[in-house]
């Protein structure tokens, strides 16, 4: 059997710490796939295009990388793809329960999924997209936050 | 004198949590009113006359349970209603710090009103109407998180 | 039905913070046992004469709350009781965490018992018999952190 | 060098806690900043000048303490005011959280910028702004979490 | 290269949630160790050879699970045993701080192993087995949290 | 007035957390006092001269900081030695109960104590003396842990 791990977020944008998370889990899997989800309520600062864009361009080169979109839960896309992984990076004991709470119900609602939590590195720890859009909209600098493919197209 | 308690929520819809909760509660009091608070100003997925059936239909011959909607505080509720006890459910230390504000706020305000807390079961603990509010967006299969009652009627 | 609530603890000594939360209690059950349970293991800094007097001292007069101890599983002394409740009192996310796993444990080896949470207040919520014992220890004053039954008495 | 802090917030509006905290530390340093930050996509409930009179009228008298807003990053509004310090106070193990990634941001991006973390005293730790609008909007009273000089106004 | 985790602890006794656990990960490693750790300074309640004898029992069959012993440092023994990966559930926040410490001073030891987190299903997060031989000391029933080959040697 | 805080703990053994807590907050007070708690009921693993020499050399040509060791509680510590302020670093959310727990009962004990708590950099926040005793019994390597002058001497 295959080991595909599907990866989601909304990498709006992608970050250092999301780069860093899946570099070190590709020996893990077969296919590693870095699932955009798309949630027509919640705005984005960077447009679908964009931010697929940017993963791919971060990530050329890696041949079991790939980076897809999707709409619905997750567990539901996981089973499209036939992954029996979801893979979380996990920062903080707030993250901790959120992904608690959802690895539990996708449990309850598909056994065969598995979650993996990784942690990020303790000097990456600080940083989320949420942290990002902040800093690029209080006109900071976000050069150590997100990887340079990123950097030259905000 | 009467013990009354109110166990207060949006109920968006009632989940088999909440329902757990209160028939485990039942026992405890003479009288516990399920009390639907209204926020004008956060929308909610189901109107509150459609939340109010479904509870009554689920607690339907449960003599002692009421359910009643309300405005305002949940302190001003409870003296309306001569009630001396708020019910709450935690599932989690993020659910305990946030519980833990409203119970002191309304001990400052009023000292008669006792808030009692109360465990969801560890396979209730990940069920919240949020999560369930999500899994209908996401067209995934709520059956295991809300009654039979809701699940016929969404 | 009678509801009868067990108030288990070491009591090493009973402090503000436990007279305080039995108090407000005792109108919600028909009776309630002060349990101090004796674990052969741990040393105490008073002997379980001292203890159980001082609480007795405390609550003379309130006829519903009795001072017993027990050995074992606590869920095993509330059967020999014929107790339904287990009465605990949480001050912080950290005694959450703990009072969940216990009520969880209880709650898979007897369905029957109830655990039921309530909280001290802010004023009283830094206090424990550990501190108290540290501070007797240090040669601090602990007047305001125990009844002055045991004020007397240390 | 002086020691000058800043202490940013929103207050919308300015509490009993932030009062009690800003007197308490007024002793370490040579000037504090009161610095109202401006986000344009933040709707608040009272304007910017009205929390800034209030702010005023409590601190009249205070001459090293000093009221200003921003926008954008506080660490550049610090590295403008020449402040080394940020001062921030800390209620729950929530908001330690929160206080510690934007620390650490603050830090990567500027190391000469320290936060000092003071705690509420427990009688005052679960009062926010957050709540003090809720309890206005319910219609309560906010006597016991507002200074005289903000309930005069409301 | 071969995917070889190591997965530390005092399993004293193995419990079902460790079995559940490795259970669940043996697809993801090519080998994974389970590898009992010796304290010299901490009395357990069985013996190595007991808790080694029970850990085999249970996992009889599976060709690519081991067990073994070791003294000092985890990542010392990761490295002995060419093992990349320390896999480790998590139950609670708590467990999470604990398992960040440790996690990021063996990656500022050795930048080449990573720490699996897995998580537990909602029914078994209490178990612990702390909690087993403090059932075990109260003559409570087990049964429900050991494997069998572990019942029928206590 | 002069600013003078206590920086207590056992220091058993000084890390590089505690000197880099230590050397930001010198500019903020005008002595600290790294205050050593002798417990006669903790075992240590280094004498108090071994530990009081390491932390005398560490801040040798620093004016403001001095070394002593006390007995019973830290305000009464801080009373005798004309200190206003408590120093402590902070580390994790449990960590935060901690100090939130001691910094009440202290305001308790004495209202002109003020606790004054700062965050260690992401790098350092992992590093404890417990930790690093567990290092150095497991025979590993602490270079990265403490300070040079503690590495010389173990």
């Amino acid at each position: 059997m295959n080991k595909i791990a599907v990866f989601p977020g909304s990498f709006d944008p992608i970050t250092v710490g999301h780069v860093d998370l899946l570099k070190r889990s590709i020996p893990l899997f077969d296919k590693i796939i870095v699932a955009i989800g798309i949630n027509s309520t919640k705005k984005t600062l960077y447009s679908l295009e964009q931010r697929k864009a940017w993963i791919e361009k971060v990530f050329k080169g890696y041949d079991t990388v790939e980076v897809k979109d999707y709409t619905g839960l997750t567990i539901n896309f996981c089973k499209t793809e036939n992954a029996n992984y979801i893979l979380r990076g996990i920062r903080s004991a707030a993250d901790f329960e959120y992904e608690k709470t959802i690895a539990h119900l996708n449990h309850s609602m598909n056994e065969n999924i598995e979650t993996i939590l990784m942690l990020s590195p303790p000097e990456l720890s600080s940083i989320s997209s949420t942290i990002v859009r902040e800093i690029i909209y209080g006109k900071g600098d976000v050069s150590k936050f997100v990887p340079k493919e990123v950097l030259e197209g905000i």
